[in-house]
């Protein structure tokens, strides 16, 4: 493989080059990506806009008597070609910047789940407004999540829409200094945010120059129809000038073929018409691309997110982005399990190991989510974070150069002193080559059993309790906090921001 | 990819041909592959026996002032050359029949451990002769299992050699009709095996015309010596034909380098030295690449099995000798984890998918192993069954075709019934695209709670009980019984064999 650019002395980064997985062949990528065309330039996107039609209609795009949208093949593939192949994502605090290019791997948490697993009592219980804000802090302080994207929503707000979002806006900046997400459904409230972050930033027009948070949604009802709300946000975004996150969440068996490859073909058609729709209101602009297809249990018509098949259509979705040289992100680490146990080990290791070597670039990863995107597990933010340190240590790969290659001290140390515990190259290399994780077991089974036999799901409690009781990010100005609570509905209590609050040190 | 020859109308079946993940280039792999060649024609494997240097000298090896066995470089390159790149695998029952070759996977159990995890006490006990028929009778009942490799010790049998190592073979010939392999130190028990095996083949050299039971080993003690015994059992095994698993388990950073890519070039070069035996013994001789690099954790001198690292380097090892056409087998699905935990299921689930995509032919796969290797679970043997769908799914890819990539499929849904799931091709398809996983929760949250909120670790408990009360495999004839206990000193009582003898069916 090609060495690896490592910025750090650390033996994982963020930004690892994936790519060594290919599960489909050129020729199968090509088959795919002309059936997809022939899709968008005969059976088209229904529900096309007004909004839209005055975009697309100048470029060439047709309504067919059918009152769908067709895309023609050449105007297609000459957006995949001119859409920028970069996207920076801004955090909160600059040093968590990081622009997304090539292979590059980073993952962020996602979902929209509607509840929070109760470790205790093992139920599901309504996600409010203050577990965001909680969730927020975890992803501040685990490693190896990159971007905090809206992994649940606030239900008690659930009927009003614009405090809901307006609420979610800030307790995601309140938790987070890096990169975040918002999953909005309303146009008319990204100004509004927008209005917000100017506050938090002292400066109207600010957040635009430096925009640390990205709004998505899903442009695309399976099959192939525009979603008339997400559609309008995406069209407002793109004239923002503020890249987004267009994913297309169809679902082999229900929404899309039960043919894998079939599933891909029309998944990548209805994510290639949130590209057009993104760069035919402005020529050029990146957008992440979302091609999420999921896959449904025929047994019960469930949709299932661990499965092998959803680890390797994401994986391929991957690849094929990959090779048009797309910005992708990929839905990996979902489990169809209730709770963090063995199944949610195992769905979550395959799904996200598999997608990250095949290149995904923003791993739309769900640490800690649970139930089929149910709900979200804090407890599980820490164990999938440990996870991903095995994960990116694997996507990082073998580098083979003279020095590592090792001939001289294979030769010294046989000679020598026979084992190579002591050896100088295995004091250099300690941190560099291997990641140790905070959470995972490696002690010996007696340690284990003096200390009371527990999983790691025990042992992830205590540190979410650990994580959540005195860790309150301060980066809002309380001066810029007051201006924010003077112009907007802020629900969150600044008593709900600070020790003592009675979540997670009550205990 | 290539699409799979797949004899079953079912989503996975044993063979399905890895090799979709290439963690090193082709420059990588020759570097790797001739520092072995210089290692083994300069620095050599100390302690040859004069039985083995009655075989080498005449072909061209040297011993050199040093004591040490010199292998010359075109020696090396003409046996990986002239071995044959096909072994076949033979069931108790002709049915479970397979010949590896090519990439294709196929799994079975493996570890030597010597406890047994407890469900109820979450305590290590020894493992005893019983629990070694049970754990065959299980793998005979799991359908992604393909090898039953000796998971563990039969402990109250230790002390006496003979005794132990000819209950064992009775134990697992009892318990499986599916191919299956012993761990013999003792070159001399070899015979007496093969005896008690044409014993319950009712003829004389039966055994050897299809030999269901393959005798493995480590002949390398790392760095870079032979293992006396375990020597002279892989030269006996090669004097009788009978094909074996040679693995050589080094530690990256204890007794191998702690630089990953000096890890591989010492184990390829050791396990090379086991080819070249092998061969020397009998030229042409097939034998399963047993290049197994394992990693320690460096800050306490701990085995870890479950880390990053060691997904990458087995995944490299079986890349590396899939290149030259050796059949290899590779070490996954251990954990760390001392249950069956949320780190048991990713630790496995990472390891288990990579080193399968990797197309590594046996993956000697821990179903069950916790503990980095101390302990076999019986639950996780039914969880890692299941995870182990999961991952050959993946291995197994998608067929792009006409009639897959699906276009008028998705037209005759977007013009008529809206979605798929009533399509012909979806009914088509139900059984021969999606695995449908036993033990893995797919229910809705609300069934899962009314039913206990159970994790898998607590169904696979049930499941095991159901497995092992009550299924007892009859394969061994009763007179031929009879005869192999006249024989040989057989420890399982006939009592222990059948429902009530109080093991699973006390609860």
């Amino acid at each position: 493989m090609t060495i690896q650019q490592n910025p750090t002395n650390k033996a994982i980064w963020p930004g690892i080059a994936g790519g060594a997985y290919k599960p489909l062949s050129n020729h199968d990528i090509k088959r795919i990506h002309s059936t997809a065309l022939d899709v968008l330039e005969n059976i088209g996107i229904a529900h096309p806009t007004p909004e839209l039609l005055e975009y697309a209609l100048p470029k060439g795009c047709i309504v067919g008597d059918d009152g769908r949208l067709k895309f023609p093949r050449a105007l297609v593939e000459d957006i995949i070609a001119s859409t920028k192949k970069q996207i920076p994502y801004y955090g909160v605090d600059p040093k968590y910047d990081f622009e997304v290019s090539g292979e590059s791997v980073y993952t962020g948490t996602a979902g929209e789940a509607v509840n929070i697993l109760d470790y205790k009592t093992q139920t599901y219980r309504p996600s409010k407004l203050t577990d965001l804000y909680d969730a927020a802090r975890m992803v501040n302080q685990l490693d190896n999540i990159h971007i905090l994207m809206q992994p649940f929503i606030a239900t008690e707000h659930s009927e009003d829409l614009y405090n809901h979002d307006i609420n979610i806006a800030y307790a995601q900046l309140a938790g987070t200094a890096k990169p975040f997400t918002l999953s909005i459904s309303q146009p008319k409230h990204i100004d509004p945010i927008i209005s917000l972050f100017d506050t938090f930033l002292g400066k109207e027009g600010a957040f635009l120059e430096r925009p640390f948070c990205y709004i998505l949604g899903c442009p695309i009802r399976s099959p192939l129809a525009f979603s008339k709300n997400n559609l309008a946000v995406l069209i407002k975004t793109a004239q923002l000038g503020l890249p987004t996150d267009s994913c297309v969440a169809s679902q082999a068996g229900a929404t899309a073929p039960a043919a894998l490859a079939g599933a891909m073909v029309q998944t990548f058609a209805e994510t290639l018409a949130g590209l057009c729709v993104v760069n035919l209101v402005r020529p050029g602009m990146p957008m992440c691309f979302g091609m999420w297809p999921f896959i449904t249990d025929l047994r019960t018509g469930n949709f299932t997110g661990g499965s092998g098949e959803e680890a390797l259509i994401i994986s391929a979705a991957a690849q094929l982005c990959n090779y048009y040289g797309l910005i992708t992100s990929g839905p990996a680490g979902m489990t169809d399990s209730k709770t963090m146990d063995a199944q949610a080990g195992y769905e979550k290791g395959i799904t996200t190991s598999t997608v990250a070597l095949a290149g995904s670039n923003i791993i739309s990863f769900y640490p800690g989510m649970v139930g089929s995107l149910m709900a979200q597990s804090f407890e599980g933010m820490v164990i999938d974070n440990d996870m991903l340190g095995n994960v990116l240590r694997v996507v990082r790969g073998i580098e083979v150069t003279d020095e590592t290659l090792s001939y001289d001290v294979i030769k010294e140390t046989v000679y020598g002193q026979g084992h190579y515990l002591d050896h100088p190259q295995t004091y250099k290399l300690m941190r560099s080559e291997f990641v140790y994780p905070e959470m995972a077991d490696r002690r010996l089974p007696e340690e284990w059993q003096k200390d009371g036999s527990k999983t790691i799901y025990d042992r992830a409690h205590e540190k979410v309790k650990e994580m959540l009781s005195n860790y309150y990010p301060d980066h809002i100005d309380p001066a810029a906090d007051i201006r924010i609570r003077d112009n907007f509905p802020i629900k969150l209590k600044p008593a709900d921001m600070k020790p003592g609050n009675g979540r997670w040190d009550k205990e």
